[in-house]
């Protein structure tokens, strides 16, 4: 039997990762996130660190004009180089087994497969902060600027390397708000669906 | 308790209203499409056809500006005129009992009722057009640009009168694929949210 993959997006402090986790386990099948990092770190021979902020969003320094480019430089940059050996690992796990990928535009690299599931969970502002509060603790800068902040680099990461819009309803298979239904419902919801 | 609602917006020939009927159906609930058209008519004075076309659309005429326009104009329209009778029966409608409300904005109408769940239905180009074919038969305008056509109108209207964009998934709190998953799954799974 095919591979059955499904991917995960999510706004920063969704609980998207949370839910990809117990939806794996409730399925059987692994889930991958910061697996996918450490793979990466292998591959690449880079820091652990740097590839969980460079390998999902546009740097600091560029965002701005990642976020209104329409193609790639002529010069690979490093998130160039991490990009395409993303692009691979992913490619390569659906191939080996039926899995659930947490992020890194795992929707978008697999678009052409049929069997994959695509989902985007988000919560609104204030069910996120509550959560990366709890989870990270305070922190000078607010969460409410904290969670613009990732989601602006997210979205414009995901821009430049796809050419579409991160978080439009079209691109997925099935959207959730988790802040509203509950991280066990939509483990539930994706269990049932899968 | 308190009347709990269901808002669907659709992309045209996703089957969104067909899912709102076999909802209703199911949860024993009515649910307001064609009917809402009827009831505005009453209230209005204006004809059914001219309604349906305008309650939702923007029109041929005008969509480029209201693509636009960030807010109204100081001399209201017809479709405002529209508008105002639409706002105050899904108001009203809300009030008086549990439903199921397609289209009509009625999700941004009802924004600050806790017990509203907000869907959004969508399918690919190639599912659509099938069906608006089957649905409505062939015309001299291919299904593809009647598609693009009536979704540019009704995301023109929808940003014009909410100020906000249709079809993000962040404004529902469940986005779903009938092409790929199916109606019936659809429904089933709304059935189970509510």
């Amino acid at each position: 039997m095919a591979n059955r993959i499904i991917t995960i997006s999510r706004q920063f402090g969704s609980g998207g990762r949370t839910i990809g986790k117990l939806l794996g386990e409730q399925l059987g099948i692994p889930c991958y996130d910061n697996e996918l990092i450490e793979k990466l770190a292998e591959e690449s021979g880079c820091d652990k660190k740097y590839i969980a902020e460079q390998g999902e969003y546009a740097s600091h320094s560029n965002w701005f004009v990642n976020a209104f480019s329409t193609g790639r430089s002529a010069h690979p940059s490093n998130q160039d180089y991490l990009w395409s050996i993303q692009r691979k690992i992913i490619l390569r796990l659906a191939e080996q087994e039926s899995c659930v990928i947490v992020g890194r535009c795992a929707d978008y690299i697999l678009r052409e497969k049929t069997d994959c599931l695509r989902v985007f969970i988000h919560a609104d502002m204030e069910k996120r902060a509550e959560r990366i509060v709890k989870l990270y603790g305070e922190s000078d800068v607010s969460p409410e600027k904290r969670l613009r902040d990732k989601d602006k680099r997210r979205s414009a990461y995901y821009r430049f390397y796809t050419d579409t819009e991160w978080g439009l309803a079209e691109q997925y298979h099935i959207t959730l708000d988790s802040g509203a239904l509950g991280i066990e419902k939509c483990v539930e919801i994706l269990a049932k669906l899968y």
